[in-house]
């Protein structure tokens, strides 16, 4: 998919574009079929959890990586936790442009939200991660993350900490279960159970009325401008890499002062310049700054700058709103094992029996 | 009452110390007083709130405070809340041995946790702190804390986040409610909530099966070994000064590397060197590492150190194993508005309404 994609030029997107709406969107007004019908057939609700085969999230490794999640004391520094840059209290985003890791560094991107992260057909923007399994495992040692240098002291750590009984649970069948692909699997089983039912959802599911007459004016606008040539499925993106700035670039209406070249700087393939992984919309209206960058504040210039550099189009002030109260229909209630946290052992103290 | 402790020698102390012991443990063995009696006398119950006359905790102000205690934006870098250094998922500590602030930078003592911390006389190991709201207060500006160097400058952020409809509310006979004095008041409010009734507590209350058996004999220990003179009341302790080295220099029993000199940094006065507030025992089950530098690993060894440097004591194992069976009883159930954290308003999006 992802060489398969790469290999377009900008005029060959624009051609596929212009053929879904004429196709999907414009077709539809013709046949008169009603909204909630054209909803349907380019999107679908939320599962009720996100496990596969291949990452069956299993309820000891959910509740292992629940704790791990929420754990800071596995960084280099003691403070980074998976929950530093994906927040509860921020929909699970840290509300910066780019999040800040293990020893105060910078990453090169902005963080996006832990929620229906699994639905996603490859992690970070630049998809250089396969899974958020994957993405997590790499976290554990990686440099800007949890700075974690040396692979072995983790372990130890994880042990001293008390883990050890949770990772030969959760991986029963595995003679060494301590090491960091299983706590990125423990992390990602815990993170397929994060999905947020919207009111979108309900309206996919047949209620009519779960969708203000905004909001639908904003998913009329959605389909037949184009955004949901990219944005479509159950995340509403997520399934592809597209270039950023189609008819211009976009650095220039962001205000961006690095250039970032994407997923470029992953396969050296001129021909992925400025392609990052569509994100994922739910629960946008929660988690701004916005883009690869954070270089965005709102939601409102986020969907004026999409229409301008993808789509060529001068969105109004009023499609702009009608957009922007569509979008709010796609936040969702927080799962409650992520709004609160677990209690943690704590390290070093063997407990004594109190009643 | 920090100035009449500061003019007591070490030896007054120890006097002071066998008379209590004298009086109160030994005088209730001999009259055959119940433990529950003894224990009733030197120890109260949790309120079920910390609000008072001064510091009425407002349901408003409470509100306000725990959104503002969750929320990392108003830190120089985004990163630092209250809840960093207070977390959770650690009963309100950061399990670090020194809190590491805003730009990642360095504490110079050990944050200890946010429950029931409003009980205490003072706040700060040192008390330089008057309390919670004074701790909170100053924290917003302080370098090491959320590094705002600039006060109006945090009073405009707090008007982008969108707060100022909270501080109306919270403060409305102040015709000025945004400033960082009101913003200290609000997480104040907020703390004077976070209880933690614990088994203990029950037992105070009458039920003499909430501590077993081990747990009745290190309350015993606790009573008749001494500890108790200092780490009375309702919170085990925050009520007075003491030199944390009676007997023996702290630092040789702990290996603390940093000697840090205590209240003497902040009153200047030599009496008051090595003199830390006497910390509140509540949930130290919880809340490794131990003492104003977190230089000890271990509530056992904890507990083994200040039977040394301050009884002049050698605990056997099995005394240091009731003690910290004990202690282990004072462990309380985690507040609900804490172990949740709310969900805050994105910033810079004027929310458009969705069902």
């Amino acid at each position: 998919m992802n060489h398969y994609k790469s290999v377009f030029t900008d005029w060959t997107l624009r051609i596929i574009w212009t053929g879904v709406l004429l196709s999907g969107a414009v077709q539809a007004e013709e046949t008169g079929q009603p909204l909630q019908e054209q909803a349907r057939q380019l999107f679908q609700p939320l599962p009720e959890s996100m496990a596969t085969p291949e990452f069956p999230a299993t309820a000891d490794q959910v509740k292992l990586g629940r704790q791990l999640f929420f754990d800071p004391r596995l960084s280099s520094d003691g403070v980074v936790s998976c929950a530093i840059c994906h927040r509860s209290a921020l929909y699970g985003t840290d509300a910066l442009p780019k999040a800040i890791g293990a020893e105060h560094r910078l990453n090169p991107r902005n963080a996006p939200t832990v929620l229906n992260a699994a639905l996603q057909f490859k992690s970070h923007w630049i998809g250089d991660r396969a899974n958020v399994e994957d993405q997590a495992t790499k976290a554990l040692t990686g440099h800007v993350s949890f700075g974690n240098a040396n692979a072995a002291a983790v372990i130890q750590k994880i042990k001293v900490l008390g883990y050890a009984p949770g990772f030969t649970q959760a991986f029963p069948n595995d003679p060494e279960p301590i090491k960091p692909e299983n706590w990125g699997k423990a992390i990602g089983a815990y993170e397929r159970t994060l999905v947020t039912p919207s009111p979108f959802d309900a309206y996919l599911k047949g209620n009519a009325a779960a969708l203000n007459p905004q909001a639908q004016n904003g998913l009329k606008l959605f389909i037949h401008q184009g955004c949901v040539s990219c944005h479509n499925g159950v995340n509403l993106g997520g399934s592809s890499f597209q270039k950023f700035g189609v008819f211009e670039d976009y650095w220039k209406q962001t205000g961006a002062k690095v250039i970032d070249e994407g997923r470029f700087a992953e396969t050296k393939n001129p021909a992925d310049k400025f392609f990052f992984k569509v994100p994922g919309l739910r629960n946008a209206a929660m988690t701004p700054p916005y883009f690869h960058d954070g270089s965005v504040a709102t939601l409102a210039q986020a969907v004026r700058i999409m229409g301008k550099v993808q789509l060529n189009k001068d969105l109004t002030e009023e499609q702009v709103n009608d957009l922007v109260s569509f979008l709010s229909s796609l936040t969702g209630q927080l799962p409650e094992n992520f709004a609160t946290e677990p209690v943690l052992a704590p390290q070093g103290f063997s407990a004594t029996a109190a009643p």
